[in-house]
């Protein structure tokens, strides 16, 4: 997969040398090209940025500086183009896996009050252009939103994660019990603290072990995404499921711990 | 305000030295200390993980040593203490702002299947102990979230954003609009590649401009984000608002630009 970013703080991007994504980049998986805004000014301050239309406080990136980079590095190809904003759709696993089959993901970083919109309206009738979300807060420019988007994206491509991590279990994988949040994991020592590990995770108990985990996902998940259990698929329950849930809404002090 | 982030990726964090980041802790707004946590750990190998109890695939990361790497950064203190993982309580831009009023953050960055639950139990007796999910997507480890965090945080330290800029306009402050999203942004020329910025920004009319702003947030809000639309408080809401929100409820086509 090739992925360009451009930015006026490429150097924030030096992450992408670490670790997972680090080294699918060094196998060829993926091939990350970083670009500085500031080259495509032409101005000898090399401005990006200027008041808005309207007024108003803060600074719109100008078009035509935008328009140049775009025009350059996607000359002869067609990328789909990825421009993080706090007013965009959200970002979610789904999303994450529909952008990795893709072959060529353009991100576009915008700081300030963002990009002048002429420029996703022209871009969108020459290639796929998103508009998106990480999430409901704000930052500081669109830098780690697409580090968010590229860690998310790139360890599910093929041979980047390794055998010993699934990716399918982890919390809003597909499969992953029905989009329950994952419960509390241990390891060894069994005693750490006077903390003793719950026991039935010492029992050797197949059943017994994915019925605990299924009840800690479902206590969880009720604790912190009660949005999420609202969304269940009642089919995917079962009597226990259904008890369970009912307990945790006739005893909300449980839900304190 | 203090802030220590633990890792086995203390390389990852090199954004925190660019941009509003960067500056704040040159001035030292920002106390930021980076901790390698394998330092704590105590074989020749510098094992931080082992297998899950109760089986399946992945490592979880020992207590033993988050419990030393944590008693020794926060010797004689007691900071907030924040864990990124997906199956935490949403990060949202209310939570920024209560994390940003605390003296000291100390981060914990899992990675592989997690940390062992009863690490944050432990701590949790002695010391706030949240864990936070950024989104609903899967990263390789908490790092990016832990970046995402301190710049949402960071900006709003006091001093941190400059004059040009107003935390309070942008998409999830509050105050922005009700939590609407944003419109769209323009700035010169007024014609680019035959766009032409909307008339109303150019027509100095004030009332006129801040009354299509908020049309143009109603529509793009009830595009991306119709869950936002539907948490609005109706008082809230004058005529032309309702009229223009029924009128994209009767006309679907409409919401497909």
């Amino acid at each position: 997969m090739r992925l360009d970013i451009i930015s006026i703080f490429p150097e924030y991007f030096s992450p992408l040398d670490v670790s997972l994504i680090g080294k699918a980049r060094e196998r060829g998986t993926l091939d990350v090209r970083l670009h500085q805004l500031r080259d495509w000014a032409r101005d000898v301050h090399k401005t990006v940025d200027d008041t808005p239309y309207g007024g108003g406080p803060g600074m719109v990136m100008k078009p035509e500086i935008w328009g140049a980079a775009i025009d350059e590095i996607t000359e002869g190809g067609t990328p789909r183009m990825i421009v993080p904003t706090p007013s965009g759709r959200p970002f979610t696993q789904g999303l994450a896996q529909e952008l990795a089959q893709e072959p060529w993901l353009l991100f576009c970083c915008g700081r300030y009050e963002g990009i002048d919109s002429r420029v996703m309206d022209e871009y969108g009738t020459r290639m796929r252009v998103d508009e998106v979300s990480i999430g409901d807060y704000v930052l500081a420019g669109g830098e780690v939103a697409v580090l968010v988007m590229v860690e998310a994206i790139g360890r599910l491509l093929p041979g980047v994660l390794g055998n010993a991590h699934s990716a399918v279990d982890d919390s809003f994988a597909p499969g992953a019990m029905q989009n329950l949040l994952e419960g509390p994991v241990y390891t060894k020592p069994p005693v750490w603290r006077g903390r003793e590990v719950p026991e039935v995770l010492l029992s050797g108990h197949h059943g017994k072990v994915a019925r605990w985990r299924r009840d800690e996902a479902l206590r969880r998940t009720m604790k912190n995404r009660p949005d999420l259990v609202e969304a269940l698929d009642a089919s995917a329950l079962d009597k226990r499921d259904r008890e369970l849930l009912l307990s945790f809404r006739a005893e909300p002090e449980d839900m304190a711990d």
